[in-house]
């Protein structure tokens, strides 16, 4: 992992199912490609033709784990799938989902996409009441929730998601039931398709564009969505309503800029905080450049506003994603040099707009900034199309702690004076807002407005155990 | 695996620990590599350093698992190991051991030789009341006991082990302590060595040879040895007194012919065997071979007390293990061929007795015979070294079911028929007991007395989950 | 290989050497890695410490190949590195560069990129007196033909290069001497820098940013630079003076977009090429998008002139690379789907002019532009960034057959109708001249006209020999 | 590698060829798998179907390397085959056989068990006349040499044999024809066989076995086997008749004790030679041991002579094979403890004759005796089936340099001390050819007397070139 992956807020998961088609495996795997972009630390396809489920979960991408072999061997005619991103030491083939399990009602897996802000609470409770766990993951405790309930596999998992707080997109598969369910303030985003007479969920509706499948809606924040096997589908609200708290950051950095959330145009969106950002914060300079390829629609929607050229100021290689070794005699900003190259012919004598979508510690954006600088840049206008991350997320984002983020304790002059660039300036959060069009988001890390409780404050996994 | 490895018995594990070693990790390895005949599937090794545990497990040999690097991230002054032969249908990660995981008293790991004969009926009652399982193994049964009792770690292991029935030599760490306990029959073997100040128990005393370690003595059945983090070792009896019941077959075929079982050279015992089932079956033949290398002590042993000359008629190749391609123009016994080598040098004219430990479903022994004549011999007299198998292993043996035992329904008459050999004789289980001079033994596959009631009779783990 | 990449042009290498540095291997390996995109079938390094030489070549990725273990056996204070791309067939380790032998000078390594147009003639030359060859390539002719010359080396390779014909941007090393050697007509780039008291030459300029060298100059047509042990460099002139024909597509697509090619910026040449072609070829159109990543500076330079907006139309997959498996249900133009989703979002009931930089077969240009149709695109204009592609390289590129391109017999409305286009329009030669700004260039592809001479025309290498 | 694998003689090479016979590739692996005894470092296979040549070559057991897959890429009717043992240094794909070039002859492929003693000589002399060498084996000597030639295939062939000196039981294999030759001493064993409508031919006769062909007879010294595209053979005699000089050792140490050489027995020559040995140099002992599995069947041989139990005192581990991790607190002999247990339950308070075939070093066999001692045997009597070993071997066997050997200066007086044993007997020379019945060997190795000139004597390859 690069130093620019390192310095970046992080999905932790991508989850997808299918239901009713004669090829779920392999359309599970085709859809689970196209939301590699949100986890590339494992991934696990499950499938049940009606009797069994048959599972294959491993470390890696989608493309080298879903061999013709292995996907022969995932039979039936409904699947649920699932990336995962590596948070900090939690890498181990015990993390990787869908989880499953035997209990007695019979088989049970699951894919989460989020994270619960009570697991710490109930997995306690649990764990008096004899429970043990073989992951650290808080989708075991939601599983032994489900079994403890002695009713039927619906009504057990509502009765679950009664009990646990936080955010989740999740999906539940037993011999004969799919079950998707998104959290009640719909922080996580989770829609609704259809491929002939197949029903598809997805994390984001790229994976539909792959299949062939057509985007029919969002699955509503609070709704619990049972396709049983008759192909019908049923809609459940089990909760009562509640403000619907989008995460903001989805539209910002994590989804792909051709995925639709709430049916708007993520790569709309993004050009659209470009342009309001150049409103914001002009620059008198000669180019505007993006920090690729996150930065680059923003870049777009600036340069068009402030009518500067967009230019291709930093190269991203393509062939990153293993470590490389550093030489003793070591090379500045390494790590950042081997993903992106400034261009000389472009940079030099240049007074440079350079247009990312956020900055989470700044160590990373300061090297950027000192090697564009190097390139001959006369002067370097940073402009990030986000506000300031202030706080952590609690809701499935891996973040640093609060005091790792630069902008956590400091003023935006501190901030532009620690990164060495000649302006910097932040996109509002108002703006933020217009730009996406929307008033129910989940802006907790910009403004610390966290939508859920966070019962688990103050605890922390005591996780006596390593390499599960 | 050849023909040959399927139609035998195998045994399902090796256990191994060690208790205050700075190199606990690297001693464990060496131990489980003396132990590799006892299973061949997956390994694993866990540590404590008295704070956190830290484990790896695998698929394959000890040998490839546990490079230098995976064995340095193995941290701890104790540490237990498992080596696990594959069982039909069984092959998974998730039946890897030692078994982990977390529980209200902290991290536990268990590594088990056995099986337990009321693991079903216990697992269904631990369904009602809402317990998940993740393996398909009764190990994990066990771990639940445990979980639910609410005392000190040694006292919910007395108790649970308490619950369950059949056979297990197990082995438990938490942070602090490690614990080995046999079952109240002793049915699989364990026993305890001494190496400077440092304790380590194994499934065979071989473990102790190769790391330089004392052999002290078994550990008894019914016993519960407790080590402390004070180096002190506890030994405790929580169970009334019954009769002594070690498995006949560790002295047959499945220890190293260099171990010691209760005390005894199982080598010794073979050679025994060997003289007495030549005083029993005697016959009129040139020469005696073995089917090697399991056969050879007792063929050594009646080559001494019939005065024939002991001869390699047959060689077997070191470096079969793998799957190897028949051709389609096939050739006969070819799965025996590629591992057994008949030498018409020494067979060709001879009248042969031929020397065995046993015979299962008796395929591949009439094979074996077919390519003996091939080679020449012009009698061939077959001599098993064990009585007829006739009942299934309950405690911890891959064997096939009654039916497939080519002893459980038909007469010897019959079986040297189907085997195409001249003469077949069984020692007698009176000479068999005479040779391992003792007589607490588990007989059940050869008189069908199991000492343990099963309970599970009729049940069949309902898996409806492959591939977890 | 996804079916883009197939229809395409490829570059077969690329070479890196530097002199006198004490981590020569860790700086190759970086230098290999800029220069990535020049080949991804194997990679190479060989380095000498002034008496051995020590080499290591390997399928697959530079990352992946040149572990740290590896890298620290690579001794010495030279090195020269290869990069090479797979052509249709030819797919082995023994094709793999730098190649090496022994002769009667002694250890002889050579790391070349180009193509040979007499190497068959020469080849049976050779044969004819005896000489055996163990690969495909024509690199062993080169070699063949030094070994044979009694003088020194540097006059050895001098008089080899005088009988060889074609292309070659080329780099040798024994055990004391680096000599670097370009082709009369400069062919195929490769130039110069200087890295404190270290001399690097390489494919490109890139290679020297990520290693932070400073570019020198171009090594000039018909030079032969000689790095002594003394850390001096003498350039030799052993060939007639001839005009200068460097590569044309490495302009157009070849480069990384941040290399110079004879002093020039690519980015800004190929921004040029689409400012040009919007002048050449308007359209009365909504917006303008890139085939990513290649077609992007191009259609940034067209929109910049047509003051048309930019859009990111087709957002690219970073997860291709690999094959996958197409469900039998298939999906329409499956291959580029996987790579390339056309953004309904932007595409939709617009006009929309799609630069690209070639064509090629136009099996892949056709389905891209079904892809952009469906996704709601009004109109399709193609732009491409260069003339039509009418005749197959002989120098070094992996083209297909004249029959195989689609502008070598069908003019532009053939094409037009057959990529299902509402307009097309090619750059003209002269266009990317003025853009390129040179006149040296070989335009063979385009024009037909071969600068150097095929002896080899006719004649086919009988490869009786599979899978060396 | 074990100590013990370190200190012992290693063939080189085993070879296999067949002709005519459908699944050529198949049945060659199956030959190769027979031989894997002589060679473990890397293999490989050629077939021919007439028109091209389709090889595979790998490093690894031959088990691991053809899969399916790759076999069935092995297409044609004949097909010879290699494996190769990995001498010191020259580890490397490059040198794994067989050997394959292009000429202006077409293919050309050899498998080459052997070696030539004016290899360096032939080599400096090719090199003169320019030639290009890519390994540092004397294989890509002869390949010069024939490929030099200017006549068809089999008179290229005969001229170069005719040329190197020293041992080779060698096969080559064009498009169209197969070609077996044996040096004239006959040092390397070679033998025919028959295979219905096929031919094959291999280093020895458990080649036969395992694919059920038939013993023919020997390849004889100087003669030259012509396999033809209609099935027929024909046999050349192309040099001067010589007294037949097979390599004793084979008999000693390298062939599988259930292979025929020269029409003989191997394990019946060597029980002979413990027979004899025990009459040369009878023990007051109360047992016999083997050091398995080489010395098993010389130890049963003075078993019987000498009227003692033969006894299992050091069990052998067969998972032996790759690095094992030495502790920290290194455990005494652990290199042979590895591999070799000694057994107490057998040992202890034994006066114990030890019965090994030979002695190179001597380094292992003094860790093995103090194994044994520790294991309470009363004293030690070590007999060697051969007599000591004094000279390098010229001929294709991996030896230390004379002044290596134990006995190259040692009498055996001295040796005894050193090895700690209470005595040392050797076989004499003319005992071991009484036991193997033959007057014609080699026997330099003993007595220096070397039946082929050297005249490499003095050169060294000067490889300045590691890790091809």
């Amino acid at each position: 992992m690069t130093d620019r992956d390192q310095d970046r807020f992080h999905d932790q998961c991508g989850v997808f199912a299918i239901v009713n088609h004669p090829e779920a495996a392999n359309l599970a795997y085709l859809g689970l490609h196209a939301l590699q972009h949100r986890g590339q630390e494992s991934a696990g396809i499950v499938t049940s033709d009606g009797a069994r489920l048959h599972a294959c979960r491993r470390m890696g991408l989608v493309g080298d784990i879903f061999t013709p072999d292995r996907l022969s061997r995932l039979k039936g005619d409904r699947a649920i799938g699932h990336v995962r991103y590596s948070t900090a030491g939690g890498t181990s083939i015990s993390n990787a989902q869908p989880f499953t399990v035997h209990y007695r009602g019979g088989s049970l897996c699951v894919a989460h996409n989020g994270n619960l802000t009570n697991a710490l609470v109930l997995r306690e409770e649990l764990e008096t009441q004899g429970a043990i766990f073989q992951s650290s993951g808080d989708t075991e405790v939601m599983v032994h929730l489900i079994a403890r309930h002695g009713m039927d596999l619906v009504e057990s998992i509502c009765q679950s998601l009664y009990r646990v707080q936080g955010s989740y997109s999740i999906l539940f598969m037993s011999e004969r039931l799919v079950v998707a369910a998104r959290d009640p303030f719909g922080i996580r985003p989770l829609c609704l398709g259809r491929l002939g007479e197949s029903w598809v969920v997805a994390s984001e509706s790229v994976a539909f564009d792959l299949i062939g499948a057509s985007f029919e809606r969002d699955v509503e924040p609070g709704e619990v969505l049972v396709f049983g096997e008759d192909g019908a589908v049923r809609s459940l609200r089990p909760f009562p309503s509640r403000p619907r708290r989008l995460c903001l950051f989805e539209y910002v950095y994590f989804a792909r800029p051709d995925t639709l959330l709430d049916g708007r145009s993520v790569y709309r969106c993004r050009k659209d905080m470009g342009r309001i950002l150049a409103q914001e914060h002009p620059a008198d300079a000669d180019i505007v450049i993006a920090i690729p390829d996150s930065g680059t629609p923003a870049a777009l929607g600036y340069a068009e506003t402030s009518a500067l050229a967009f230019e291709m100021g930093l190269i991203r290689s393509h062939y990153v994603g293993r470590t490389f070794i550093e030489p003793k005699q070591s090379i500045r900003n390494f790590g950042v040099k081997l993903k992106l190259n400034p261009s000389r012919a472009v940079l030099d004598g240049r007074r440079v707009v350079v247009v990312d979508d956020s900055i989470v510690r700044g160590t990373t954006s300061r090297k950027i900034v000192e090697n564009i600088r190097k390139a001959g840049a006369r002067e370097v206008h940073l402009r990030i199309s986000s506000p300031p991350i202030r706080f952590s997320c609690r809701y499935g984002i891996d973040t640093p702690d609060d005091e790792e983020l630069i902008a956590h304790a400091q003023e935006v002059g501190a901030i532009q004076d620690f990164l060495g660039v000649d302006s910097l300036g932040y996109l509002s959060l108002e703006g933020l807002k217009t730009a996406t069009g929307e008033n129910g988001f989940c802006t907790a890390c910009f403004d610390g407005d966290y939508p859920v409780d966070f019962q688990d404050r103050g605890r922390r996994l005591q996780l006596r155990f390593e390499g599960l």
